[in-house]
């Protein structure tokens, strides 16, 4: 079998987990890692991939099939997603919302410039819930859906906070609020604001003499992130923080309930997962395996996880998914 | 908006439930019931469309854009099937497991033939069932995975009893065994065999003068329906059958873990219905919806829920769905 080509952009707790994906995966192997670090201060635990600085990607061109993009939603995907996508197919999991329908023109108009896929937001949300919830709309369009997160500790949200001025190390964990997820199974999800659904409840620890209530400010205004949502700050101490904050834990649920003439029937897709990080990369690599097909099948463009036939993301063949899986 | 127009053949439970799913669907109309009675004892409603006796479906041929084949799997579909896929889009939910390559092969070249497209098997399982199987196994393809069902009726078991000779009525409950879920969620759901999941209890009134304890060998070495399973069989009276054994709930999950490194990621998909059969009817209006734009778009043959976007099953526009649910 000829083998894919990927490359993992960024190589923090998702890329270190592109690659573990990767190791899982037969189709693929893993060329290229690019890092923003010196190469030679990042250890990888594939030998006979390449370790190189993310400015020299354009090296890559002819070595690599499809370039796996593990930076943050704020301000890596931004810059990362579209100088990329220039060059190579890509995947990405961005997942800042309310800017996804910018991120998708900005990356369609660079992908088919280029002749190349790019496949953003695959993760789980956005990603394998976005799935269940419209698929949960259009079979019972009557009904109303809910999703929650959580208890969990959100990358995107912990990314942010550290991004704030003064702060040296944070953890946010996102916990929905249990008389929300009743309501929801009772069908009246729908009803419920952004702010009746979860808490944000974040850890911070301060640098040396940073100004704490501006830290705390600075969070609980933050756009798309925590001015929605009743957020609750704490500080710590540095220790407090790598013993009781260092896990990854995430998780949710979509639910949908629709109800017609006193018929309920509810559908429930939900994840229980130890490593959120490593979770979302192995979304990543399904999806590029899909990214890639549709490259090879000629077709160019920014694509979702919306768009992908489940047939895209197997190793199978449709008529033994059909035989083994239907 | 032109509405698809859509013919129904079969008014039984689920039948009546697409008529009501149609209803609920502002892109579709329903155009005809296509019944084995006499149309005129058939009461359907729906004042605008026609009553009509199965046998007469060809002068439908420019009336109706797509037929639900609401029939059963055993004796019905195998029959009904290429027939209508000989003149008609169509949409089934055919569920026999082991002889859905064959179906597909049928289907696949009536419809092809014929220049239309058949989507086979769009229920729960197979159905949405079969798509989150597929998605787990790709994004964690080191884990195992388990499929449960119920408690709950299911249709085509029932179906099935009520053909052997000597049952007047009947109702067959899957059960699943408690201790086997505990294992799928621990991440030993392979290793279960089929006895080990399900019970399969059922209920018969047996015709006068029948043979019960044939009936329930009968049952009981059933190919693909009972043979395999731990079957328990209660003969009732038709009093106590119809107090007792008249809803149709059901329900069931996909569960598949993966562990890596001592990181357990699970995903689980579920369903908990009042009315088995609507919902099937609601998925299969889903689908037929997605079967419609796969003919107007050119596209000929069979295909399966594994092979359609989400994006295809939604009235909103891709761009909606990418702001609204993605």
């Amino acid at each position: 079998m000829h083998k894919t080509r990927a490359g993992i952009v960024g190589y923090g707790n998702m890329g270190r987990g592109a690659e573990k994906a990767i190791q899982q995966s037969p189709d693929f192997e893993l060329a290229a890692v690019l890092t923003r670090r010196s190469p030679e201060d990042v250890s990888i635990k594939t030998p006979s991939a390449v370790k190189i600085h993310v400015d020299d990607a354009l090296s890559l061109r002819d070595k690599v099939d499809i370039m796996i993009l593990c930076g943050g939603s704020m301000s890596d995907l931004p810059v990362q997603g579209p100088a990329f996508a220039k060059n190579f197919n890509t995947v990405d999991s961005f997942d800042t919302h309310a800017k996804i329908p910018e991120y998708f023109n900005t990356m369609d108009e660079a992908s088919k410039k280029a002749g190349r896929v790019a496949l953003i937001s695959a993760g789980w949300d956005p990603g394998l819930f976005s799935m269940n919830r419209v698929l949960a709309q259009a079979v019972l369009p009557h009904g109303s859906g809910c999703t929650f997160w959580g208890k969990g500790v959100s990358q995107g949200h912990s990314d942010a906070i550290r991004r704030v001025d003064g702060v040296e190390a944070a953890v946010q964990y996102t916990i929905p609020i249990a008389t929300a997820i009743e309501k929801a199974r009772k069908g009246n999800g729908g009803l419920l604001t952004t702010r009746e659904k979860h808490i944000r409840e974040c850890f911070v620890v301060a640098e040396e003499g940073a100004d704490k209530s501006e830290i705390e400010n600075s969070i609980k205004t933050m756009p798309h992130y925590f001015s929605d949502y009743d957020t609750i700050v704490h500080f710590i101490s540095k220790d407090e923080f790598t013993s009781n904050h260092s896990g990854m834990p995430h998780g949710g649920f979509v639910i949908h309930s629709g109800k017609i003439n006193d018929i309920r029937q509810t559908m429930e897709f939900s994840l229980n997962l130890s490593h959120n990080a490593e979770f979302t990369a192995s979304v990543l690599i399904a999806y590029a395996r899909a990214a890639y097909r549709y490259y090879q099948e000629g077709k160019t463009g920014a694509l979702t996880v919306l768009d992908i036939p489940l047939t895209y993301l197997s190793l199978k063949s449709d008529e033994d998914l059909r035989k083994e899986l239907l």
